[in-house]
């Protein structure tokens, strides 16, 4: 039988202004990407998400990011490589520490928007993301996208490392996801959403723009919080998943066997 | 024999910006309170501090302190109770961090600037910041002014609080510091600093601005790493408490016992 | 016939998070308290609310702020006066930047949050956002409300002051509003919040909370634009008015003439 | 005879940090380039450097930079270009608020750090700062890298460019400068800086590191603020220009001719 881990965005407010509905995706996902203040989330907000995944068994990640409230951390930043490292430790540590208020710890590392993308191909930059995690705690698993500069350096390292496929974004042939500014990139109808999710997990392969197969080893699907359907998608992706006889899985669960 | 812990405010430097030297100061101190990013300090900062602090044996403490890099943290902000014990607790689980990344931890929390001032007599901040050091780890002392609302809730709690004493600070006769704006709040004489810090500890007390001698019962002594001639004090204070036969003691040896 | 300026708070977003509808709401008030950045906002939604203000003929007033993202402005700090001054005249100019690229010109003056109501009574920040004025532009209004320290200070330094109303917030019978916090502080129901507005401007009064009715010389009618009604509460309020004959004014207009 | 512009970054602390010595500074440079709050400077700062650079008739420029305090704006951002117009706007107009209070006015623009090193390159923010240029005042000239891109650009929009030497800098054989982190790319020796400033006004040109020489037509050169001999550097550079017969010239005087 199949089995998949689904994760979203969380904690992507900041302040008074609120971004996705973190308490309706928490009912629905086994994974929360967890904001740590660098482009969105700030204390309280850490510690209610935090709290309300650990009473739902939902597995705490930590969401790190480029320093860029002003930019949601969604413009690549030439940081220095130490420095990059120095700031995602810091931000794992501080989610950390809300999620061992929770009784539960951060299990994974997923680096969001801007520095997610860089480090795709960057491999200054993806070192030094790799040296954090390694640093903070070389258990952790990092998420990222399959053939990834990112996820190389990652396992040559020693880090497990998960690979991510996205329900709601569009693909370019050779496996990476169309950027965001281009029309198409993101994807709103539900149905299709969802089939795409099922065919990643069953089939291992998702339909590129220009009509092409892409194969890809989805262990954990994406799905987005914030674009204006969000819980609903969410919910039929669920769904179907489940329909299709898909086991639906956090990554703690993924991390205590051999991925393959 | 008396013993006494030397602290400094350290790390609180940011970005580009410098403030102190903490490397003279950290091989002259028992106990080292490191800015967390709110008032002062940045990741790398952090990182180098308390990898320099773990490798002398210098114990590292949270400075924790209002959200706000423009003014230092000295300006009082009326920040929500639930608010503060939450970046209380991103402070310190950050700091942590990299105290873990050095092979140590943080040992002790210490208010700074504005906020230290406020819990003095503000029973609402006071209880925030005891619940945020509750919360992260109930076994870290804090570290604040005898006779403060802030200790005295913070026993009331269940938490080791240490007393301390300000050798280059001006005090009113009731046991409070003189307020930083007024003219003769900070001693500049080293001499004169060293002599406060000896006198703290061998008579438990110090003379205040209007001649009157006050009791105080410090297990801590602070020196200010920010004032010119910051590294030349701290090293009298420093050699003057020796010459009088105190052992110098960070406060992990103190949190092993009991202090009186 | 009487006559009355409607007001709200617009471009409160900041980066991607959004609050409020800034135009619908710019089609419906005749002046737009624009955030600076200082507790919202950011350049570019400054330059598109301005620009629509602009085109439509709203009167552009500086909303000015504590330096405060993380607390919406609704914390008050004890920033020093002089600090406070030039916070101020940064925001103004800032935003008279992008009103000038739209042709048109920051009119008035309107403190937010924490520092409106700090300065009902404090002295010395009242003074502080005097001064900050007066040093920009002595030719802009201030708006404040009746009786407040800050409105005695602006016109004794003879700047010209507004006398706001609040058609959805509970008054206290000294004619002070009802904390944030409290219960009912806030009015939600739109035909109450209307009937509060006319109310106000044909007969100069309010209901307080206590029954009590309060003698209120409201020159301009605030409405918030960040409750879930808000724009169907405003078009209720500004038919409301019309419809009792009252003409809706800017300030400019009122700045033209002497306000009775 | 020949004439040059003297110019340094000025304003360049933030809060209470404190970089290079503004008022020794100001005594001996025709230009300013202010930081605007986006790298460096605050408010306060903001307003005593421009008051001491009108009170000695020092020229006020906006040193505007990418929106960076933790990496003090010498990170390249990917930063879209409406939003990088739009934050320089922000910039120049708030900064003009200062110099109008002091009865003076930003007289030209000066990119910073990264994004000065950007531009030299990049098309699209290259005109993205063009466009707040113009969009603010199109009569402010632009200081830039002669043979860069940003020049190019501004002057094809029609604003005045005036191009700019680096006497502390280390140059490539092509015009550019040694990148900031390479051994050397900084020169300290007061003596050589002195002597490469009159050089570049006299004679045009200026040796690159592998001992070739470079024209430059230089009609402003730079010395830096921040290093630790910085005042006694430009001193040097500026009594060595004035031995050797050059006038120094503010850019409102280069403004009001036509710069060769």
């Amino acid at each position: 039988m199949s089995e998949v881990d689904l994760n979203a965005d969380l904690g992507e407010g900041f302040g008074v202004w609120r971004l996705g509905d973190d308490d309706a995706l928490l009912d629905l996902v086994t994974s929360a990407n967890v904001a740590c203040g660098f482009h969105a989330g700030d204390p309280t907000i850490m510690r209610r998400v935090c709290a309300t995944a650990a009473r739902q068994g939902v597995a705490i990640g930590a969401q790190v990011s480029y320093q860029d409230l002003a930019g949601f951390g969604r413009r690549a930043i030439d940081v220095e490589p130490e420095r990059l490292t120095d700031e995602i430790v810091y931000q794992i540590a501080a989610l950390d520490g809300f999620a061992r208020l929770a009784e539960s710890a951060v299990t994974y590392v997923k680096p969001h928007g801007a520095l997610y993308n860089r480090i795709i191909d960057d491999e200054v930059q993806a070192a030094a993301v790799v040296a954090a995690v390694r640093a903070f705690d070389a258990r952790l698993p990092v998420l990222g996208l399959p053939g990834s500069t990112f996820l190389r350096i990652a396992a040559a390292a020693g880090l497990q490392v998960i690979h991510e496929g996205f329900a709601d974004r569009a693909y370019l042939p050779d496996g990476r996801l169309v950027p965001r500014g281009v029309p198409g990139a993101v994807l709103h109808e539900p149905e299709t959403i969802a089939q795409r999710a099922v065919r990643m997990v069953v089939d291992g392969e998702v339909e590129a723009v220009d009509g092409s197969v892409v194969a890809i080893s989805a262990q954990s699907i994406c799905v987005h919080g914030d674009t204006p359907d969000a819980v609903r998608i969410v919910q039929l992706v669920r769904q179907k998943l489940v329909d299709n006889g898909i086991n639906l899985h956090r990554f703690t669960s993924l991390g205590n066997g051999s991925p393959s």
